[in-house]
């Protein structure tokens, strides 16, 4: 897809960093690791996602001659240095977890080791590419879980943060298990199956909502889904159920496949338009709701057994209004050989290049991941990969099916205690977090680089 | 900028009803509103933006031929209607605030006035643009009354989500009043001042802190920012007031402007800082902090009078972390001459083509507003101005040092209980809400369009 983004969509002082190092000749190797500090009180787990556009992002790096003129007229940077910038190709290599892999806090799920002025000037745009990715499908991981196999609709595009997230928040919804989504570009980007057919504006141009309703259906090649709350719901199923009823005695192509509800007590109402509907022959007309839905209303609409077979989902998935950021860094962790550590208060790194380890039980549920130095041995399965070497992709992208089956797969296999959905508190009853241990010589290397 | 976006970056049920419309010959003229419902709880006023990227929007939306195709492939769509979009022109009026209007609950911003088609078929990214900027231009501008008069730059680009939103970000918040960016792209789209120097990954790489500051410092035309936390934050202070009084003594061009304190008690050491920097004579060395600041903690450092000259906001700022999004709506208000109104529950529309008057004190402060019919006259000025007429922008987009000027002028034209940050109670002390008032005339439409 086309992005807004250049090679200067990144902050300054990674240039003025680079320019550095090229001044003082730091050509060595470095390791940077992207891992999240800390899960947002909210989330019991994320989900990784947006590597294929990180490596594209990577490949694809340059510098234009436009984007250098403007660099130049900083007056602060040197012609050699330039120059450099002017040949720029990444030429290292990136070990990450595959898309849709679940993942937890300070667990690196992307590392880099490159010439550190190529690794430098990944960060901040790789950092914004994998952030959002990882946020959205994380959020949409603990709708699947409540919706229960239902199905689930993405209609996040509009108040999504500008024209890239509403298109990449549909595929990482779709990535961690919904079903379609009502962004049109997003199916013909990657083949999501796409979804939408009336808003109230349609229903409202017409002098009569049943003229609506019989005009709209009669102009789609299929069954199709009416939005009944505009006026009066009840009203309008009672509309929908003569409607349809007229049709099947006629053995039309054409009619209702599904009501649609976005607004008041959704659960009220859907049980009510249920019984509307059996009451005129009409059992095979389905129920969508949607409106200001969320993880938790979802779930609660489940558990009071609501007769509804969908789920729209907008704004609260676009941004995760509940946790709209992740504490997400890239962060140095090895230079010319040497382990590397951030000392801040609150920000302290663990050095050196590192790799994860998942633990299944026979029953094939995950018990705990344990993260290593690169080398090490541990028990289950090491969780990254190398998917980029001398700068060039390892292997083509995976099908984004393949994707989502193998994230919804991994995530079922996490323990109950992490796929609930309440925050979890600090401590009692529901406190328990997913256990991630570190092997003895990563905890030697940290405290050797502690001085 | 180049953007992510074509026709299809919008919501299959606008395509599906425009689909609609065609097929029933409804070609009259509708006039849709763009508002926000509600003011979120952490907001007492909201900052108009993103009106020139909607503009441009509007005057560029055409389907090419690949679009068309994967319509086709959807089955849903009759040949005719993908000839008209074939041919697709907006030719419709657009009225609007200006950039940069502080603005309310239920006050059009923006209103379309065009064949149903055409106005339909903009809904979802004309949402998705003017939301965005709006959002972070209203956090912005929170941001600017706390930081009362002390310099802001925007570290938001790595954790908005996305591309645009990184970039657009960079906008909005300057445009509110920002001084600064670190994103480089936002410096060359729109001239806003970039600022950076260095991150905690280029002291780690040196083997020695102060032989990091001295390297960096040289390399440098003139006088920078370092970054003092990445070890020992007050040991660092002593580091660089050292080299800067050495400096000082040569009469060096290079050396130390101002140093960055990113982590732990940024008060505390500020004030610690600061004593050292003074006791060693670099009086002139200034101090800037960042870390997970938002306009609350920045009051609270700014009111316990901080020695500090500068202010980083990052994530809370880049995704309007307390408020990360906003109830807009898009709604149709007239069709074919007759007023429509939507009366989902919690969703009532108010029908009609409207202007909004802010009527000023004699000391020119604004002291309440007026939703009117379209044509109906009150006191002070009308806020929505025609920006397009027959599909045509009607003026040349305003330059952003101009918008922010005037959007700093109008933002403290408000009264003060409106600046306040805290949020608004529900009752009681600081309750006050900025009054908003309807005519007459508009009530008795909307009773009218009731039944």
């Amino acid at each position: 897809m086309p992005g807004s983004a250049g090679a200067l969509l990144t902050d300054l002082y990674q240039l003025t960093m680079a320019h550095a190092y090229f001044r003082e000749g730091m050509t060595e190797t470095a390791v940077f690791e992207l891992f999240v500090r800390r899960l947002p009180p909210a989330r019991r787990f994320l989900v990784a996602a947006g590597l294929e556009r990180a490596l594209e992002f990577i490949g694809a790096l340059r510098f234009t001659a436009a984007e250098l003129e403007f660099l130049a007229a900083q007056g602060i940077f040197a012609q050699p240095f330039l120059d450099y910038l002017s040949t720029f190709r990444f030429t290292g290599t990136v070990h990450a977890m595959p898309e849709g892999s679940p993942f937890f806090a300070e667990e690196p799920i992307l590392r880099v080791t490159a010439p550190i002025i190529e690794a430098q000037l990944l960060e901040s745009r790789l950092i914004n590419i994998i952030h959002f990715q990882t946020l959205i499908a994380s959020k949409a991981a603990r709708c699947v879980i409540a919706a229960d196999g239902r199905r689930l609709l993405d209609f996040g595009m509009r108040r999504a943060h500008e024209g890239d997230a509403a298109l990449l928040a549909a595929r990482a919804a779709y990535l961690a298990g919904f079903d379609a989504t009502a962004t049109v570009e997003a199916g013909r980007q990657w083949g999501i199956p796409i979804c939408g057919t009336v808003a109230h504006s349609y229903i409202e141009a017409h002098d009569d909502e049943e003229q609506a309703f019989r005009s709209f259906t009669s102009g789609m090649p299929s069954r199709t889904t009416l939005l009944i709350d505009t006026y009066d719901t009840i009203r309008a199923a009672g509309k929908v159920a003569r409607l349809q009823s007229e049709l099947n005695a006629q053995g039309s192509p054409h009619g209702v496949e599904s009501v649609r509800i976005d607004s008041g007590d959704l659960g009220a109402q859907a049980r009510e338009v249920r019984r509307i509907l059996d009451e005129h022959g009409c059992r095979d007309v389905r129920i969508a709701l949607s409106g200001n839905l969320d993880e938790h209303r979802i779930a609660a609409l489940v558990s009071s057994g609501v007769p509804a077979d969908a789920f729209g989902v907008g704004t609260s998935l676009g941004v995760s209004a509940d946790a709209p950021a992740l504490d997400m860094a890239y962060k140095l962790q090895m230079y010319a050989d040497r382990p590397r550590r951030k000392r801040s208060p609150g920000k302290v790194t663990w050095p050196g290049a590192k790799q994860v380890f998942r633990e299944y039980d026979t029953l094939g549920a995950a018990s705990c991941d344990r993260i290593v130095l690169e080398g090490e041995q541990a028990a289950g399965a090491p969780l990254l990969t190398e998917v980029m070497q001398a700068g060039q992709a390892v292997a083509a992208s995976r099908p984004l099916e393949a994707i989502r089956r193998d994230c919804q797969h991994q995530v079922r296999a996490l323990p109950q205690y992490v796929l609930r959905l309440e925050e979890r508190p600090a401590a009692g009853n529901g406190s328990q977090s997913y256990p991630v241990t570190r092997s003895a010589a990563l905890e030697a290397l940290a405290r050797a680089s502690s001085s």
